[in-house]
């Protein structure tokens, strides 16, 4: 077993997030983080790793919360473990309030929105998207599908938004369909997998009650690692600890958080986190550039002939969608048919193009120098 | 932010299991395994990371599970993961066929055991163990509240044994409440958390349906990672795949596991593990050295008088739980009170003892070298 893509140029869009800086990378060897799988959990005192403070595991999870206009933030297994915590308090939440059990969620939400209801006994509705060539979601289309579920169901339990969805990178109405909520008294969760870490993001502007975010998708940091970012009144339920007392032993887990399995470890991926968080910090501020450089890059791709960027225009987060019928006929004549087009590329230093594809083609350029772009 | 133990002698005995081998560090960082959050998913195909064949991630699943004496196996967030999967499943299970929500456990039981209850809203009862100074957990015991939960609640939803216990390391009764389950026809999880991967361990030869592993607890991995072992017959309940189907869209979500969040990503714990296995399997087997050693250093520290070593007699399992009126009898003329153990400890390359704690002392010797010990 061996890693096979170093020292390539990576435009996997999944990935681009979640380069982890080189002096990380080192740090994270010499210092000798790797030599023992709780490397975190050492001066652990309270038994649950989002209470250590040496190192700073506490302090870290304020910042982030901060950084994102939150009050409260917990680390999880993954952007997926902040959805399932948020909607294991909101299936409770809803039936102690007598809620229906629907979560109207955008129809380019990520599988792991739809995963984490399916897990909570919730179900999952979706407002239309505008179709092609765009794709786009919209406010209105949110407050007839909350009018709807009213009727047939009762008042939802939650509406759900993907801030950049995975499909074609279009940013959501948040604040939009954020007012509605607030309006409606519906909670409303944000998920951030694609954008938290990337673009500048203020939760609390947005009237987001639950913000979901993926370390490893776009915090420069090692997987499995998310975060859930929240207000002071959902954190006491979401983030409400054990009352569990089993009869014999009568034994208590008091400072355990059930809804992140009691203590989330955190591990590897939770350090790489903590190291990479300046640079994340820092790169944020740059998100215009980054822009400009996609832009510029669009237009490249499109001049070719025959290829079309498919979601918004302008287009705001750095996942591209493109339509390439070129690339297909092309691969037809191919004998590899259509994993030509990502082979071709891996023999050109460049990986990250889904295997087998090639009538769409799905990348990033984000923080790619001028010269690899 | 720093690592402050390098090179010292770990003696926590949630970590001596965990120790990442040196060449596995070296090749995590020399290939570049570290460089990018998700370096596992390059050669998805299928959309579930226990599918990936390049590296052979379904491969190495299946080797775990033949290796522990299942039929499948998948990763999961840590050995919690798996026991949560696996109590999901039995939720649902027990719902369907009229069974009680209780599950019995052993009152040695780690916390996560009853954590995945309170999250799947099982109720956990506990039959007694035997006390001072050995605190044994014995079938007769079992059985006893096998029938006392059938009077009162109905046919219990699950029976779950701690391979071997978090607090005096003894080892559970396992073939005999195997034998039990069998009779009575109650699903039997086994929390191995503590042994899957230090002692040799044949999941069919005890009759247990749900194997739960640790792999930065005991298979010399980085956190957070476990695993799930199970039969054939269950894994098509724990690991059915998706049945979500969102109205408008209708998409569908084929190979995503709701009970594993759709897919359970891996990343660089799961790399750590499969090039930590060879290891893993060859240390097994000199399991019966490791206890030989074990035997002699409980003996040299009780020679220094006034230390006692708790838990069964003889003791099979590598955690240590010592009771220590002496340290106890020194702390109480320390400036530093408890705290005094761990800093003199640390002082001399060694560390790992509980912070605060010198009437009891946890520690474990395994996997170090005579001179070490």
């Amino acid at each position: 077993m061996s890693y096979r893509y170093k020292d390539m140029t990576i435009i996997n869009p999944l990935m681009r997030g979640g380069m982890v800086p080189r002096d990380v990378q080192e740090k994270i060897h010499t210092e000798g983080w790797t030599e023992v799988g709780y490397s975190l959990c050492f001066d652990c005192i309270e038994g649950r790793s989002s209470l250590v403070s040496k190192p700073g595991v506490k302090g870290f999870l304020d910042e982030v919360a901060r950084f994102f206009g939150g009050d409260v933030a917990e680390h999880t297994f993954g952007c997926r473990g902040a959805q399932f915590a948020a909607m294991h308090a909101i299936a409770k939440y809803a039936q102690e309030h007598g809620r229906s059990k629907v979560v109207i969620a955008d129809p380019n939400s990520h599988y792991s929105t739809n995963i984490a209801a399916e897990m909570c006994g919730l179900e999952v509705v979706e407002p239309p998207h505008t179709g092609y060539p765009e794709y786009k979601v919209t406010a209105e289309e949110f407050a007839k599908k909350i009018d709807a579920v009213k009727k047939s169901a009762g008042k939802p339990a939650l509406v759900v938004l993907t801030h950049a969805d995975p499909y074609y990178g279009n940013i959501a109405p948040v604040k939009e369909v954020g007012k509605l909520c607030e309006e409606e008294e519906i909670p409303f969760l944000l998920n951030a997998a694609y954008t938290g870490g990337v673009m500048p993001i203020n939760m609390k502007e947005m009237k987001v009650d639950f913000l979901t975010l993926s370390a490893h998708k776009s915090m420069a940091s090692l997987a499995p690692l998310g975060f859930l970012a929240t207000t002071f009144e959902w954190s006491k339920k979401v983030f409400e600890i054990s009352k569990a007392k089993p009869d014999w032993t009568g034994r208590a887990f008091g400072k355990k958080i059930p809804n992140l399995f009691g203590c989330s470890i955190g591990g590897i991926p939770l350090v790489s986190a903590m190291l990479s968080f300046p640079h994340v910090k820092e790169r944020v501020r740059r998100w215009d550039e980054e822009m400009a450089k996609g832009e510029r890059f669009v237009k490249a791709m499109e001049d070719l002939g025959d290829i079309m960027l498919l979601g918004e225009r302008p287009h705001r987060h750095h996942l591209l969608h493109f339509e390439t019928p070129l690339f297909w006929e092309i691969s037809k004549v191919q004998k590899k048919g259509g994993f030509f087009l990502a082979d071709e590329m891996i023999k050109r230093g460049v990986v990250g193009l889904h295997k087998g594809l090639s009538k769409h083609v799905k990348l990033s350029v984000y923080g790619l120098s001028d010269d690899e772009v």
